[in-house]
């Protein structure tokens, strides 16, 4: 390991003891800690470590509930509906992507959707669980509202994520995680900080008039769905976003769009609900409910293999099958350890004065 | 009706005696017709009455089969795989959709994967079978490759479409309808004859480099995945159809990518075979298998209702709900009849004689 590094499991530990002094069972700070060390292996930081303040913040705001139960509030062969009374996001997302494999266990395929839940990490991580059981695992979440539906100016969606994986043979698996807006929230906050620009395709202000500033946020703008403008097919965007909204805030009874709770402290309650907390939507399939699994993880190799080779463009590096980068990081990572930024370094040092533990600076 | 318009009942009656003559059932007749003209009707007439020649033409070289035995391969009680045996694709279209909405009655949800078939017109009249039976319906198909992956030049994807439909209560469904690509190749063909130029985004030539000529496909070039470009978020799209070619072609069978075959004979039939013929996959979703139908659909009502209020962007129109322009299409054109262009009546016109049928001018 490189110096001033951490080792992973040094940090799955040190937020396994934060959220347990929250008041979380075992097994859910182990939640936590397993979705958000899975970020930061996989160069998804602003899912990572940075998040530990944002969670404690808001249990100290009395917004989650530590000591959630959990339950099954509905269920028929294929689909369940999971009821996270107010819980750290990871604590539903396991029991609801457990939930949906053991159904396609027993069915061919299983759908829950989550309610009443909070800010779960990666979606990718409750996709690829689907993985060791031969099945291919699908997740989606609705977020706090940020992003304005085409032709409108109203911060009426998030960045909305869709996550699938599907296993192959001998390639690795395919694993494709994206927020459906051309960028994640993050990358704005980082340019804006650097005193960048970003490219127009991002944001618009208040007026719905096209903007390079990345602060225009917090004047009024609003982010854009993916395709950018109507003529390169943001309203196609506009409906991925809308179709993940759906899913995980009316099949289950989670707050929609404008209504979905902000995931950090410092953004007041909103007074009007829609439903119960933040939605989350999981699909398992297992492909032997399709065709014997060793013909299809065959095909899957062959699917990667192909795409592996098509030609690049002009001084462009090779295609890249979705997975591949996150996998090369957690390579990469696992070797070499895991760098934190300073001023998350300086949060969680407080966060551990505070809770009466130790972490260590690097 | 407005003078020189074609009811829709005329031409439905017209593209049943065709597919009839051709050997279809009067069920598989119906079929096509149904599909086709729900196009017209819904303003994608990209997908009407002008694929009548294509199928005709696709019929003569014996490339479809217009007395298939459609079976269905494989199942679980979620599960199904159909073999189109080379049919015309609605045929395997309803066959399949029927199939999930069966699948979804008994057990909550139902997801079938469909191969060797052919083009099957509009994924959104798949996805709106399930509405009338309070389902969610879900609709995705493979098509011949035109679009390169992000960083690649290689035509290795089709515009691979997703439809989804969700009933509502009082308000109209929500049915969103889109290729994953910023445009359809369609309206890249009208502004080529035109003489017109393309906005960046939409093409590539054969380097790689962005193109704004709309004929740049037939010098080696490609369309793009929706985002345009990797700043933009193409590898977003390029996941997207990527996901759409995987479900249609790895789960049940049919060829992925660049083997799809093409859907029109004036293109040669590909050496190469990864599986049979084109693919789509259906899935149908009983909304009570997650809560009572009465309460999802009063939350898609107000999901529908809030975002109709969103506030327009300045000087634009307000925001739409997926499926409203296709509603207020279908609307008129029942009230003033179809227009057909001057070239799709000649077309008609040659097939009729061919097949010793009459197509009226209108």
């Amino acid at each position: 390991m490189k110096e001033n590094r951490y080792s992973s499991d040094y940090l799955h530990s040190f937020v396994c003891d934060v959220f347990t002094k929250l008041g979380c069972s075992a097994a859910d700070a182990g939640a936590v800690a397993d979705v958000l060390i899975a970020a930061e292996l996989r160069d998804h930081s602003s899912h990572g470590m940075i998040r530990v303040k944002e969670y404690y913040e808001l249990w100290k705001s009395g917004r989650v509930n530590a000591k959630p139960d959990v339950k099954i509030v509905h269920e028929t062969p294929s689909t369940g509906v999971v009821d996270g009374d107010r819980c750290f996001g990871m604590v539903a997302g396991m029991k609801s992507m457990q939930l949906a494999i053991e159904k396609a266990t027993a069915t061919g395929t299983g759908w829950v959707a989550a309610r009443n839940s909070n800010h779960f990490g990666i979606a990718g991580y409750y996709a690829m669980m689907a993985l060791k059981h031969d099945m291919v695992g699908i997740c989606l979440t609705n977020a706090n509202p940020l992003v304005a539906p085409t032709w409108s100016v109203s911060r009426y969606l998030g960045t909305n994520p869709v996550a699938v994986a599907v296993p192959a043979l001998n390639e690795p698996p395919f694993v494709a995680d994206f927020a459906t807006t051309p960028i994640a929230r993050g990358k704005l906050a980082v340019a804006e900080k650097k005193g960048e620009k970003v490219p127009f395709g991002f944001v618009q202000d208040a007026n719905g008039v096209p903007s390079d500033d990345p602060g225009i946020l917090k004047q009024g703008g609003s982010m854009l769905t993916l395709g950018g403008d109507r003529v390169h097919g943001s309203h196609k965007g506009y409906c991925m976003t809308a179709i993940v909204d759906i899913f995980c805030s009316v099949f289950g009874g989670a707050n929609f769009g404008p209504f979905v709770p902000p995931s950090v402290a410092y953004l007041p309650v909103l007074e009007t609900k829609t439903g119960e907390g933040t939605g989350h939507f999981f699909g398992a399939m297992r492909i032997d409910a399709f065709r014997p699994a060793s013909e299809f993880k065959e095909k899957m190799d062959e699917w990667i293999k192909t795409f592996r080779g098509a030609k690049p463009a002009k001084d462009q590096e090779s295609v890249l099958i979705p997975g591949d980068p996150e996998r090369a990081a957690e390579k990469r990572y696992r070797e070499e350890g895991l760098k934190l930024v300073p001023a998350v370094v300086e949060d969680l040092k407080v966060i551990a004065a505070e809770l009466k533990l130790n972490f260590q600076e690097r």
